[in-house]
């Protein structure tokens, strides 16, 4: 191919390798939202085959040959193009690092492991799955051992940079260090406080899952996903998947309790919209992916804890909600809704935790799943090293393992690394919302009939639309002229609960 | 891989293979029964890749030297593995005539035509379908000039062997020949001698999809489908797809109207009960694949056509279809449901022709598609040729193109060669069900219980369990005592319609 460059025929590589990660995203929403249980083997064996050839697509000689000339030409002065050829090596140099072998039995493993997992949880039986996440746990240090030299980090912080570039270890803890002094604090004020106000009204149902999903997706498409371009369904836990032209958003559904669904398709929306922002110029080329699993969480909690509890949503909100339901019109009033929606609670549950005892769910994972990486936790004391944290933090212990340490899917399905990233985008939000606010004086307005169109508008120019050109801090950078500060997250915590 | 065999570690390749194309498969469905519009285009590059990367494990020179080599050494005295090898040679032989880059090609050309095709059918519109259906004409012809000389084949004949192995032009152009003279004389009768019986009442709804959606479902579990390993679901047009350990079968509905739908269900579940009692034991090989689609729609249309359309089994759905919409009991008494669904009727629609009528839509796109295929046709000249064709077999005239040429999918999403397979699956049905009939004296009472176990049971001894061990007049010989003989239909037709 004399006539096309190197970094062209690396685009068209690329091009190729996140083609079959689409296939891959979409196989998996479908296993979780709509597969019949006996597909789940052969789902298993098309996931980890797809695994394999995208890893091949990477790891083929020419890319390493590309990669080499085109570095060696002088540096593109376009900037989106320099950034894509490093991202590209960064690729390059995660996907050669691990053994095809090793890639294909992680997603075999974890398949298996997060099998067992579903029916572990449910009879809260921790041994079921023990030698299932052994085998998990000791492949991840496997992958650990290789991605970290390769990389230059520490084991733990080459799994993290792959959920998050450009945030270690050393940052994280001491953030997180700092929040548990603020929370010892905190915590114990907010709830004196909240102790002096009337109780929140859960308000009554039935509430027909049918009417609950005609809401949802009336919340969803106000905030602005065009559904020619997604869907909603249901599925165990909530999430975002599918593609940037064809997003997938799930939540569940409580006939006695429409609370946490709502809030869920929030969430996830606004992960959905986070990807239908990037740059489709960019699509399918690592720069023009999300800017990592950190800001896309900043994306869905900026609604979900900042925008969509502020008082104007909830007001508007609850009249959606009475019309949806019916029944009595005081308990859909902003003051019931603030109650039940901003309310502080010491819970074992990381999915149902409010936003201020949220990070010390992440802390205690974050210690954990490095003390199991680095192999200073043994998965047999894994059970009583949780609850042990969970009462330094809380001052809490869950009354079983389901409630515990096998409550998240994550490490099940060999997710080690993530858990930091839902607090740092939780701080993250805060930062981007106190500059949008400074920057859109109609946002007040607009949350009072339910249009977020000029927070988005802000977001899509100052966060969506740089896809990954920027790393965590410089992204943050630009879009609120500083790296990531905690003091908004804390501004933020004293105002809605302390002040 | 010394203590590998080249057997074995083509097995191991064609497994791989087959895991990609159930990717392709579930993403197939996704995109008729759930992916908004708005995805369509990055599906088409999906499935192109996919299809790119079946056809690269296909074609990868492990596969040649490893076939040489395993035909090198002593025939296996296990039938299923010798015939496995000869498949995989055949698969190879495929796969290898026709260039990579084709094969993309088509499939690109395939879903942009597809797409078009939808919005010309809507308008009745062929020329805007008509430089796509050229273009897709166009890599047609190229890869059956590739095909035909590697198989030994005529140009159309390579075609029709990617449906269904070891039937050929000659063999079918006599047999629809036959059927094309029988019909002259038997069409008449028919309609004559059903002229002199009461109409039938079509049952007056309206029918809500919900209610059509339960009795469909219990229709297609009483009939032996397991929703453990299946799903029904919507689409414009029905079908079968999915994965054998995860069926997933659509139907339309019509809230004015039950039968299509119904009939439907019963069609699909036919073929997707033959997925379910393909031998696992040979999964993933093509031994273990369905033995072509002609033998898939005979398992499809002995339901449909032969089993369900009998009085044992409608008076048994009857009584079902009435506790499902309530009304009138005497509209779903079976001597009305019978002259509702053993009706014979010319009409312009393939798809809601009557049995006997249906092989005339078929022997015309046979003639048709292989003019356009060898070139006697234009494109330009499809519309005028397709009513002169219709109007030749059932003296009517499509009132336009919606009802004419471009009332089915297949050529503009590439599928020549196919046709044919509708008739020749209606005549080994016939042949099948005359079998299963002497074989099983339980199987009409069954019926009139809904129950079709004892017909299950003997096509999965006889037709299923075979997969793809014998062609396809080998496995009627096998379970019937000879090779496909037209006279089992035209007999079922007579008795049926004539007597």
């Amino acid at each position: 191919m004399k006539n096309s460059s190197a970094y062209h025929r690396l685009t068209k590589r690329f091009e190729r390798h996140a083609t079959i990660n689409e296939c891959a995203s979409v196989l998996g929403w479908d296993a979780a939202a709509m597969m019949p249980p006996g597909g789940a083997a052969a789902r298993g064996d098309q996931l980890a085959v797809l695994a394999g050839l995208a890893h091949a697509q990477m790891i083929a000689k020419d890319v390493a040959d590309d990669l080499a000339e085109a570095e060696a030409m002088p540096v593109s002065p376009d900037p989106w193009a320099a950034a894509n050829l490093r991202l590209m090596r960064h690729a390059h140099t995660r996907a050669t690092a691990v053994p095809a072998d090793l890639v294909e039995a992680q997603a075999r493993a974890n398949s298996n492991c997060e099998k067992v997992w579903r029916e572990a949880k449910r009879t809260s039986d921790f041994n079921l799955v023990r030698p299932h996440l052994t085998e998990v746990v000791n492949l991840v240090r496997r992958q650990a051992s290789a991605l970290g030299p390769a990389l230059g980090l520490s084991h733990y912080d080459a799994l993290m940079d792959g959920y998050q570039r450009g945030i270690g270890t050393a940052d994280v803890a001491a953030i997180f260090g700092a929040y548990e002094e603020f929370l010892a604090e905190a915590l114990p004020a907010a709830e004196e406080r909240q102790a002096r106000t009337p109780a929140p009204v859960k308000p009554s149902g039935p509430f027909p899952i049918s009417a609950q999903e005609a809401v949802c997706r009336l919340v969803s498409e106000r905030m602005g996903l065009d559904f020619d371009h997604a869907r909603l369904d249901r599925s165990a836990h909530p999430f975002s998947g599918g593609t940037q032209t064809d997003v997938r958003i799930t939540t569940r559904y409580d006939t006695a309790d429409f609370t946490q669904a709502v809030m869920a398709v929030i969430h996830e929306t606004g992960h959905a919209l986070y990807e239908r922002g990037l740059p489709a110029g960019h699509a399918r080329q690592p720069v023009g992916e999300a800017a990592g699993m950190a800001i896309h969480e900043s994306q869905s909690l900026i609604v979900e804890m900042l925008a969509c509890r502020d008082d104007e949503y909830l007001a508007w909100l609850g009249r959606v909600l009475h019309a949806g339901f019916g029944g009595e019109q005081r308990q859909y009033q902003v003051e019931n809704l603030s109650r039940v929606w901003r309310r502080v609670e010491r819970g074992f549950i990381r999915v149902e935790a409010d936003e201020m005892t949220y990070p010390a769910h992440v802390i205690m994972r974050f210690r954990l799943e490095r003390a199991l990486v680095s192999g200073n936790l043994s998965i047999s004391d894994l059970p009583g090293a949780w609850n042990d944290s969970l009462r330094d933090l809380l001052g809490i212990v869950p009354p079983d393992d389901a409630h515990g340490c096998l409550q998240d899917i994550h490490w099940y399905d060999g997710a080690f690394g993530y858990f930091p990233s839902y607090t740092l985008g939780a701080m993250a939000a805060a930062q981007f919302m106190a500059t949008a606010r400074q920057h859109g004086p109609g946002l007040k307005t607009a949350m009072g009939l339910g249009d977020l169109s000029p927070l988005m508008n802000w977001l899509r120019v100052n966060v969506h639309m740089h896809g990954s050109v920027m790393g965590f801090n410089d992204l943050l950078e630009t879009a609120t002229g500083q790296p990531l500060d905690p003091g908004f997250f804390l501004t933020h915590l004293r105002t809605r609960y302390l002040s």
